[in-house]
């Protein structure tokens, strides 16, 4: 499976193509569209997600509700593009019909992409490695989660730190623990299962919006019901790991990556950080004894966000 | 660079994402259009090429008349499509609105892409395998083209063959010759630079047609003005050849590709299937001493289409 | 699966890395080294066929007779090195103990890569373009071959034209005259199934040889029990046709590849050139009438050498 | 440039083919062998690492002390394998002559290895899975090192914590700064510019090893001297950060990757977590204020390593 996306800010919209995956799974807009609702809820966001209601349209792979193995391809139309018509235009009558951006923003690509691409108005830059990509990976990604859920494999995700308020959260969580701050995660407007802690949250975001500044923070991703064996230790870029690693650190504004308890690990002895095995008979397979063990090494995943 | 493609020949159109293109080349729908045109004005064309004149929309990658370095997204709607927005709908409600095509053709994907895919409407499968993919691979090219021509490297081809018909051409032409030739075959309904032949082939195709019957043919790619050193000898799947020959035989209905004189090269001797080397003074570097022959070991493909 | 290699004519040896073969495949040098005698055994080889009788070892993967799923390695000796111990040396200290080629070859990678690596000794590309780098994809290739045959899958060849001498060989073989004509070549040392044909082959090649001429020719590989629904139609770069005619035209001195009939497609009509497909009852399952015509369209490929 | 390795840990030797390196790069192998020096002589190293003094011979792709262009290969031979002739031999004759490992490690490959590649003797998985694989890797890591150098792009690190000490370092570094710490590293038996801590850490390192444990820690990797513009922020896969963050996470317990401040820039506002961009006149060219910082967002890494 593989996809590339494709897409400027305000440009007509964003467009990726993913490739490889079966035939006769069901897939429907709706669902994608609401994977791209749960990017746009988050609280403190800016008025442009309120203008953006996303919607993925299906332009390929996918007929009568099944998907036909071809390429499918995902177009999220950008609402505000209808204020960019000269801006954006591809044409080259509308040269100059809007000033250029040359101040570079720090902690952005603006400065290595201009120097990079040649360009005197950063915009021409901008308008790519804006956080609005996200957009049609997290369209792509719906796909992908149809399609593990097929065999009963479950990403989820909660939010345990913006700013300096840390939520209460278990740092080993079992399998049904992840479920139920999963769905704190959903009923919360910061994904925060720890309600106390998210209240905090939002007032942290509403003081940092009045300053006119932002926040970073810390979420962590699982998945559960992965059977044993995905990856592999055979060669360096077959990894599973690595493979998870690269995906997450290549999300805007991603600075940190942790598998597991993570850099925390560097600070225990080897004894306590291995997972012990069993075997689990009513299972019929050996697998590791604590099950929220079993998956804290290899399937939870942390990450960083620095604001911006 | 690279590139996939997407889209069913029926769906809402065809879909293609190109990666790699430098930022501030000069790109506009218009010139890939004329392309599209090319692809579409063969003689004995079937309606529906008289139905879709092809227009590439340019949704991303492009910004008043340049490119930005970031993916280019070209989408070529499918005029017909509005015949078959049932039959094609990616909706499950339209599920069962269109019989299904139950009899696979041979010569063609239907029966190991049903079989593969697990289908019984072959219609899933010969939508993705249609030649009307080829749409927007000739949209794709017309950028590359575009990039190639800033280094004055030129791509064209004629047509030698159609059914038994073989033009007469000269087997080792010169440059001056290929660019002739290109002409000829850009003022020819069934792009033959020989014109008589080019009539007597006009006429097979039309008996052809009336027997309901097709006909395959042969045609001469070449491209002028390629720096020495393109392609690798230092592994197998760099080798320019191997990449070439990839490219062409992976278009629809081409069953041979020959590089230079090809199959023709395995009856003569060694001696005689050398291009000799000299050194052109006044441009200062070594090179084969006859520039055709230069391009026919590398550069010059013939490529073999059955009918279908 | 992907393997590369690497080593140069006269270096220490030939080295390749193979990976993704999977577990448990029972795999020996013996296996491999067969078929590096039978790329050794043709008639009229240079007489350093003689001196290097090959040997793959096998320096990784492999453990008690079979694969471990891990990337195997295989490094055949370049016997004939210990000549060439200075002249080959990695070592700078050895600078100079051979004197520069300085004529580039006509018909080689000679001229274009010693402009495109910036060498003034020609050895330093010829060292790696030559055909001896064969011998290690003969042995990826045996592993492969290994690979296949679990599941039935036959590769074989024969050759069918050598100079202007085309051996009596019926273009569309069933799968039985396929197998007859793969023995055919295993007993011939020109690997001519038509032994007549065979005899003027050896007796053009003596000639040649004489004359210090070389001689080119066209041979034919088939697969046979090959499932359908290999490669794939949903994008270009998964089509079957296209990877098997990278694979061949990436072989040095191979200008031509057909599948199937191939160019001889291009002068009959569409409904000549159809496999009609047929249900085989006793076999339960849909395939092709004629089984030779099954195989004729997607897995019978002919590539021609020319001299060198 | 692309690279794989192969090699089982008690097998002949590790082997790594390295594709894409330019031609006429001065290259050494006692160059790489004093990194491989580097990797071995840490202290508390298991005794095997004693025995190995590990030494990489360069198969190919080097002549006369410079590359070639072509694919380099580069051997180290395991000295322990005289040991495990009969245990890891390719033969199956040797078959039988080692019991089988049957007890999967926690924290380690060996169980989800053993299930997915079908293995009953779990040594079949633990041979590859081993971190003795980076010591080719290191050397692959020379070639690349030796390459950048060319550019004036220097690589270092320093260890800053073992267990649970800490050792005392400006978490924001100056490129100065950066240069001492590496030379401290240097200098110390466990990597750590803090000459006290790190006789802390030592201690901490025996009595772990007495108890018969190990202990993790954190490691910082730094880059000097790199271009504004590698990586690209126009498709997920072509980012810096994402591609450096799976090289990381792809080495053998390593669990936490940051760039940067990484985690810490969570929990600080966006204002400060922002490297202010100025113009450095006496440079000629823009670039970030203070080049420590320049470097914190992009260039310098902290990974995680687990005890094992």
């Amino acid at each position: 499976m593989r996809f590339m996306t494709a897409g400027e800010s305000h440009g007509k919209g964003l467009c990726g193509i993913i490739e490889g995956v079966p035939a006769n799974l069901s897939l429907s807009s709706p669902e994608i569209d609401k994977e791209l609702r749960r990017r746009q809820s988050g609280f403190g966001r800016g008025g442009r997600m309120k203008i953006e209601s996303d919607h993925a349209e299906i332009f390929s792979g996918v007929r009568w509700g099944k998907t036909l193995g071809s390429p499918i391809t995902l177009f999220i139309e950008n609402r505000d593009h209808k204020n960019w018509l000269q801006g954006m235009s591809e044409d080259i009558s509308a040269q100059g019909s809007l000033p250029p951006v040359t101040r570079p923003r720090p902690g952005h690509a603006d400065l290595a992409g201009a120097i990079k691409y040649g360009q005197q108005d950063i915009r021409n830059i901008l308008e790519r490695s804006s956080a609005r990509e996200t957009a049609v990976r997290v369209a792509c990604g719906a796909v992908a989660k149809r399609f593990l859920s097929e065999f009963g494999i479950m990403v989820g995700s909660y939010v345990t730190q913006i700013g300096n308020e840390h939520a209460a959260i278990d740092s080993q969580p079992s399998s049904e623990d992840l479920q139920s701050l999963f769905e704190g995660a959903e009923n919360s407007v910061v994904r925060c299962p720890d309600e106390k802690s998210g209240r905090r949250m939002v007032a942290l975001i509403e003081k940092a919006m009045k300053e006119g500044n932002s926040l970073g923070g810390v979420f962590e991703v699982f998945v559960t019901g992965v059977p044993a064996g995905l990856g592999s230790h055979i060669q360096w870029d077959r990894r599973l790991d690595g493979k998870l690693a690269q995906a997450l650190m290549s999300v805007q504004a991603i600075k940190g990556v942790e598998v597991g308890a993570g850099f925390a690990m560097a600070g225990r002895p080897g004894s306590e950080v291995m997972d012990e095995i069993s075997y689990v008979r009513e299972k019929s397979e050996a697998r590791r004894k604590k099950e929220r063990k079993a998956f804290t090494a290899g399937r939870t995943m942390r990450a960083a966000l620095k604001g911006a």
